[in-house]
């Protein structure tokens, strides 16, 4: 099978892997599809290391990065701050020592230290630049924002890099604003989807983008794990699709054991979209970490972004931890975003079988769809 | 294009059109699909009459009825009480009376008489049985029962009478209890539908409805008002289709000329899963009607089901009265039960119509998978 966005890109199959692991975009890649690797985990000189590891493994074929990029690139006076947690409120700090007590996380409870300040920073407009630069430095051959427009500065530097910008948009009105930016694939997500969704399925959402956006390409993303979601989502119009969660249990994956296990184990009803890990809805495993934000009594409610995604990450650094320890609250804490596809997700399997399986079955589900068109 | 599941029923295409409006149920029926009527707002007798009228309109095509059928049809006590208004409380009619004071709705604010004791008791045990009764008396085709698993009573008399039964399940676990409860035929329906919907996604729930259910036959709903959504519908597994939506800004529909014109207004944003009109999750325009109810700081919080229902009626058809003679408060509050759809739903066509584009664009769809599918 070959889109208009196979040829453009030069891969196999119009099925891009969003992951944060280095094996899992390579294997992805290698095996015919387009694996994005997500930098919001990294430092600009991590970030450098992982991709430079990723250009030997690929020998040359395409992979991209995606960035979290603030709409605005401008440095605001608060970029330059020396510590985003003089921001956080004393409750909500108090909120989390409370939450790790109640639930017996014994890791010490430290104060927030430079690597929350860095961490907090990438997803600023100074942070994302740096990110870019980088990215830029090294073959890609797609550069996705997660968040908001593309902003100008970044399409321009992609644009004399030649690499393609790919925007994702929860609605019909930021992919119409998206494209009109200049985007040159828009990647239209469905609220089923892991990580930062918008309200609106896939099912509805991506023939009214498509539609939107002609003839800018579109990516279907949400809700797609296997080869009918797959057909299921060209069907709709899309020229591929964008996939995250089903990576998460492949042998590949970065996903600690302990989260892993609950990913297996999870139905389609075990996720939530919730404020508590970055100050923004993003839908993600339900624990005793997002019902005690979003429903527990003395919660302060979670903040904006990025001071929610500080608070957060400090406190999920111990969780985790002590989660692979197997201490038991730890373990009711802990969760990961993931889509409502984590209900289908009870294997662990290599990535490359994983897109080897979803291309067999996406041509089984065309041709039972031509069987039942022609039989009339 | 004709499935199992058309040979079985006798229908040309496998979509299915649930509608409270007899016109649209033959109207589609007529085009080749399957109307189904919703029973909910009539009495024995009324759906009596309006079964009478279709038999005539149709000439023996087949259709269906919807019941709203608890999982148990045993009378226990509360259905044999006089009056279920009783059960209400003060608060709640007090916020009813405040809201329709705040929002300027003039009609008279009367107690709720026996018609809402009629209307609360259709959907308990007992009610239920009445309008099963009436519908078997019918040349249907389909009996089918939005809550719950259909009891053994509804399916010994469908059985009896050789009508197949249709189950609709939100979750994974409802379908597999429907199915081997003895369901016929499973709709799998997905958030995005409009009424009463569970969490997960159509593009989540139909693979894993299909795989769990088979060899039974299953329909998608939710987020299906295009022939697109129809073939990527069926790229999941489904049989067929089952729609809602769509109709409800059809020439035929009975829905009320400020509604259907909010309807057209509306984005796929517009909508919201609420307890308000019924006292279970059903999704629905986005009113001052929901936003009081789920977010306004003197709101006692919905009732459950039936009461919330008796509560809001009475106050909609106030409501929808001052709606028609253009009092604004009212349009602000008036609302109704809708999919997302209801973004791509923005001009007012004839149900026959809407039935031949579909199958059209479904056939447009399944020829340009299978020219992706080949050039590779």
């Amino acid at each position: 099978m070959r889109t208009a966005i196979c040829e453009r890109l030069g891969i196999e199959f119009p099925l891009f892997a969003f992951s944060h692991c280095r094996d899992v975009v390579a294997a992805v890649t290698n095996a015919g599809g387009l694996g994005v690797l997500g930098a919001i985990a990294y430092s600009p000189e991590q970030l450098d290391a992982e991709l430079t590891w990723i250009d030997r493994e690929v020998g040359g074929r395409p992979y991209g990065v995606d960035v979290l990029v603030p709409e605005r690139l401008d440095s605001s006076a608060s970029d330059r701050r020396a510590h985003l947690m003089d921001f956080i409120p004393d409750r909500h700090r108090d909120f989390v020592i409370h939450l790790l007590s109640k639930y017996g996380v014994t890791a010490p409870v430290q104060p927030l230290t430079a690597r929350a300040d860095e961490f907090g920073r990438r997803v600023t407009a100074a942070g994302a630049t740096g990110l870019i630069d980088v990215a830029l430095k090294h073959p890609i051959g797609l550069i996705a924002g997660a968040l908001g427009t593309p902003p100008p500065e970044m399409l321009a530097r992609a644009r004399d890099a030649d690499v393609p910008v790919a925007a994702l948009a929860g609605t019909v009105e930021h992919a119409r604003r998206q494209a009109a930016a200049g985007a040159d694939l828009i990647v239209a997500q469905g609220t089923e989807a892991g990580g930062h969704t918008g309200e609106v399925s896939t099912m509805v959402l991506v023939p009214q983008v498509v539609d939107a956006v002609a003839p800018v390409p579109v990516l279907a993303a949400g809700g797609i794990a296997s080869g009918r979601q797959m057909a299921a989502a060209m069907a709709l119009g899309a020229e591929g699709v964008w996939c995250g969660s089903v990576w998460l249990t492949t042998e590949e994956a970065e996903t600690p054991a302990a989260v892993k296990r609950k990913l297996l184990a999870a139905s389609s009803l075990d996720t939530v979209r919730s404020s508590s890990r970055t100050g923004k809805p993003a839908r993600q495993l339900k624990s005793a970490w997002t019902e005690e934000w979003d429903h527990g009594q003395e919660s302060p409610g979670p903040l904006g972004m990025p001071l929610q995604l500080l608070v957060a990450e400090g406190a999920m650094a111990r969780i985790g931890a002590a989660a692979e320890k197997g201490q038991p609250g730890a373990l009711e804490l802990v969760n990961y975003f993931v889509g409502q596809v984590v209900g289908q997700l009870d294997q662990v399997r290599p990535a490359r079988e994983v897109v080897f399986e979803m291309i067999s079955e996406f041509g089984d589900a065309v041709e039972r769809l031509e069987r039942l068109s022609a039989s009339g």
